[in-house]
């Protein structure tokens, strides 16, 4: 008898496999599940293989245009950016899928799901917090957690030969691991191409902007045009890509507490960034974008730590939205060897005013008053010199 | 007679020329102060041009050792960032400036001083609110604020005349305007390279930091050293200049409440911020980091305003200051066609621990603990979708 | 030949009534405008006083019900409170007397606007940015910032001497002056009755709360209701006053960056904010809270400096309006001697869940969760004490 | 055999009586520990107890002195409040507390420590991440997260049995749980008076400060004077209970995020955070007060997150303590039924200058100035309204 149905987070790969089958052999029934988010992968491949190792059904979700237009686009709109360096990839990314996987649990009657993030990253809390807060009475089963299966499994060996005993293919590269004073492997990039090795000719590329997401992207050399949120973010990502962009290499705070190395690319996200940051200093008030900017931090902080589905990410997410309801505009850029140049920038809802900056126009503008502004700033400096010098004291 | 002395902030250009000639004209005794904070500049040429002009006295000042040491190093250790992209190198270098400048009033008994800054914008501010502070009782002419002298003077042409009637020597390229949406110009840049025209092979350094500070960088090819902080940020920008880093076309928005474009080249700055984001990373505990980002936003807003001399920006830097104590080790980088590549980083307080995150040993770690972090977690989500439940809403 | 309209905010007292006169003097037609936002004042006599000296027309303009809803209301959502002591009556009030002036003035074919504020004050800057910020073109005339003004009105005296000369009725008592240091004379008071002399039983009263904002309060013990914001306010107002809360004397940085002594009686506002950041804090989820507690001392500064009709306050607005959606039920308080006391609350949008916390049920909580959630936040602890360890060092 | 030895934090109270001689059935040595932190207790009749109780050794240990000046002073430098109202009177405790102990466990070599906190609350994490933090390699036996003993003791009437049938004393009136909308019974306040009860008269002191802490409390009416720390916060204790000052009762959100009501009285502690913030305005940069307040509210969430021996907890209390150089001064205030009225203030570190305030003297103030200063700041302004009139939406 089947101790019930779990839906399993299955990836195709080595882990998500064992899983399948230990689940299997711990009496559930396993309904594997896939997102499909942009990677690159045999889809009908592995569903094959799931069915193979026993799975009673399997769902291959096609996730691509929701994660860029619910998930990726509000995160371009914060200038979303974890400890300075990382943009998230995939901690957006998960949410969007444990968000389906739920989906699919209620709708098939399960009452676990399941997946194979380890107990020590970040990967296990974006997950489960999504389950809890979408589901709240969700069991969840999170192998890399129980004793009877860390301790069965203490390493990439044992899961091989598990893998062996039960004939789930195995991948023949291990994994290699490196400290942190070790350069990363060249061949760890998939997305991007060795900024040595791209091209010596620049790409030019004109991103049109509304209400802070992008809306168009135009290759300024060959008119090639994309309109769409995922053929923007695709194209974006080939570009990026092919010049070996947003690439990083990183120590980074898990949310648990421990510090790790992480690498990542990030082309198409790299590009968005540099240009949502123009476009929007360009027609945002001043005073809004410092406000906006310390919601963009609170926000990235909230997804990396897995508060994506959360009362106040929903909170800052509509803040957020609402700063950008004059975010809009063409930014043209080039893309090469590893970097993004801004080139220029128009729009409609521009708040620079040519004629208020210039040296030669006065304009409407006093220089005088800046005489008064500055003395009345200076007011509070001049009193603490006056205290300090009083009690004797300098700094 | 005399109406007073002036210590003018002389930079031996078209402006400051014509206003070292002006102020004598108003029947000032004009004190010409030139500081030499790095920048390529013939010294003597431009001492002889200021007596010719009729200075009183000359002074030329080697700040560049205090530049390094009091305003770059605090800012490095503030990873300081205008606005996401701005890395404050002139706005640093004017209360470094505008502090020798009322040094040398005090010590002449000048109780004037003056500068070429315009009436529009940030640079005013900072030299001034520097003189405010630090000699609270000072006189201050900006000859762009004074109606008698920008209504003469209504744009470059003005000027030129006025050079040519009192024999001050005139540049021969006149200065081009252009607007959000020109490409701009190649030869603006100085201190970088086109990274087009740049090299097609990296230079790897190796950076040692201190308490948040350099203290020796190496090129790990060549094997060339430098340790004092002087030859060590020339050397970061000589690099970095080869290689075309540090350039940045923006928007920014100033002080005084307009936007304006900014084009400008940091090179050994653009490489010792993110060196030093990554050492910091690595040996500082990730809430001291959190809550030391916020102050490092604050810190860049005052230096950018202008406040350097303030209560507030010594309170800022002392708590930054207090954060870096652990703040050491190497980092090892590749500088490549305008991009920084971290390659590695080691320290002796260092905060990460291999056991820890390692996937196949538990070490002190038990993964069960994650299982109640995160349910724990969940337990305030859970409650949230309950009431929306009750209330009949989602989100 | 007339100057040109000036609409004067007129108050009755000496300070407004000379420069109406002087106003007349100088060349201008007067427009008197008086604004009840609900002071106790004699609005047909100021009318009489304001045609005797000469204005051309006189508009009384009731901006009671305006300032209740979209400026008070606004700021009890924000828990708006200034340097953590100062509920900002003043200062809402303000931008809502400013916003009808240039609307007459505009009405009117004004270019001008006048006002009695001194040029040390807040008041000056939170009336110009109103006035600068509704209608750019503005001219403000501000006497007390004007030398021939001033210098000639050096002192209470001049005022005296002036509105004798020209018919202006004179108050009986002069403003005495005190410092810091001074008990605040007891007759400065004027809504809050001293609580020594308050009466010895408490009001108790129930105020309901929909959407951050009061919808009706009842005394409990008379049973006497108010349900129109109006009515609300000016019944907490009379009831608070009755029992002496909300005098407070601070000192308190204004924007021009001068330390002031700041005498201030708030009862119905300090009744608001005790109420409503108890029924916040029953309803609003704990994250969404802590962030929307930032963006309420944001909204405060921007409140203090004068910055009502500014875009980040409008976004900070909108910010928080959005977080008091479910901020409804009723708080119960007793009002007695001074003090405010909070009874007891309920809601419909609780989060509160009594099973949860119970001691004697565990419900769906299993403390043994509460010991991975310790043990994972303790690692990054227990990391730092291992590396203080190797260092030799103990903080 | 003894399985070791625990040192248990034990109260005198019904549930730590029952868990020592729980935890001796269990099968370990119990040293029972019992912190004077000022509380009203019989400690001698409480070590008499735990003797008779079977403990191994009973350490009552006086940290009154220690309480005050390294853990309740920092908080009033920090202006330390909790969700704008709890002042953190048993969070800050909590520390204190469990640092001597695990200083008794390591001394005695005791591997475990205990304590009767419950499940659901913050006193349990408060605890246990002191001991992590100081004594990494502790265990912790937390009785009421054991299932063994929480379902064996589901209420209090099985503890009670249990007392019962050990010999156990038993106190007489059993707890009365009140839900969110009952009034707190009146004789839940120990420590003060109802202010319905309070004298008719005020008493009136004088607190001086010193970098930020009260080092003497004058009482102006009888001359009464203290000057150590633990007498001054002992007579603030007594005067403001005397006069009913400091009752709460709030709603809280926990750390472990959940909403109970809390009942606190706080009399010391509400004079001391009246009269701080006081001082410390009149004498702290404005500037440096709002980055303060910031640092401030962090301060006070750690704090009641049981952070208080963290690596940015420590990090916090320094840079805080660094803002407090120059708070000192003198505050009067009154304090009657409930509440504390400030009377005055005087400091020789005040930044408070009365001619640059007066409006009857200029001195080196130029009221001219702030029309500049307010024109720059309307730029901005000006310029949004540009925008929105061209882009015909109004906000």
């Amino acid at each position: 008898m089947s101790k019930g149905t779990v839906v399993l987070a299955y990836s195709g790969g080595l882990d998500t496999s064992c899983i399948l089958v230990w689940l299997k052999e711990q009496g559930y029934d396993v309904i594997a599940y896939l997102a499909n988010i942009g990677q690159d992968e045999d889809f009908d491949e592995a569903r094959l293989k799931a069915e193979k190792l026993g799975a009673k059904k399997v769902f291959i979700e096609d996730l691509r245009g929701e994660f860029v237009e619910e998930f990726i686009w509000p995160s371009v709109q914060a200038n979303a950016i974890y400890e300075d360096r990382y943009l998230l990839g995939t901690s957006v990314a998960r949410p969007c899928i444990a968000r389906r996987q739920v989906q699919i649990a209620q709708r098939e009657g399960a009452q676990y799901v399941s997946h194979g993030a380890t107990g020590k990253g970040n990967d296990q809390v974006r997950f489960e917090l999504t389950c809890y807060a979408l589901y709240p009475e969700v069991k969840i089963i999170s192998p890399w957690r129980i004793p009877e299966f860390f301790n069965r499994f203490r390493g990439r060996k044992d899961l091989m030969e598990y893998a062996n005993e039960h004939d789930i293919p195995v991948p023949v590269t291990p994994k290699a691991p490196w400290s942190m004073d070790t350069h990363a492997p060249v061949d760890l990039y998939l997305m991007t191409k060795n900024p040595e090795d791209s091209p010596n000719t620049p790409d030019v590329l004109e991103i049109e902007f509304l209400k802070g997401v992008p809306i168009k992207v135009t290759n300024v050399v060959d008119g090639k045009a994309k309109d769409s949120p995922l053929e923007i973010f695709s194209y974006l990502n080939e570009i990026g890509g092919k010049h070996g962009v947003g690439r990083i290499d990183i120590v980074e705070n898990r949310f648990i507490g421990m510090k790790s190395r992480g690498i990542y690319e990030t082309p198409g996200g790299t590009i968005l960034y540099q240009a949502h940051l123009d476009i929007e200093t360009f027609t945002m008030d001043k005073e809004v974008r410092r406000i906006k900017q310390g919601l963009g931090i609170t926000f990235s902080e909230l997804i990396y730590n897995g508060f994506w589905f959360s009362p106040e990410c929903a909170f800052v997410r509509d803040c957020i939205a609402r700063s950008q309801e004059n975010v809009e505009g063409k930014v043209q850029l080039s893309v090469f060897k590893g970097q993004v140049y801004m080139l220029g920038r128009e729009s409609p809802k521009s708040l620079y005013n040519e004629e208020l900056v210039s040296m030669d126009v006065q304009g409407d503008y006093d220089p005088c008053d800046a005489s008064g502004f500055i003395k009345i700033n200076a007011v509070r400096l001049r009193e603490h010199h006056r205290l300090q010098g009083l009690s004797g004291s300098k700094k």
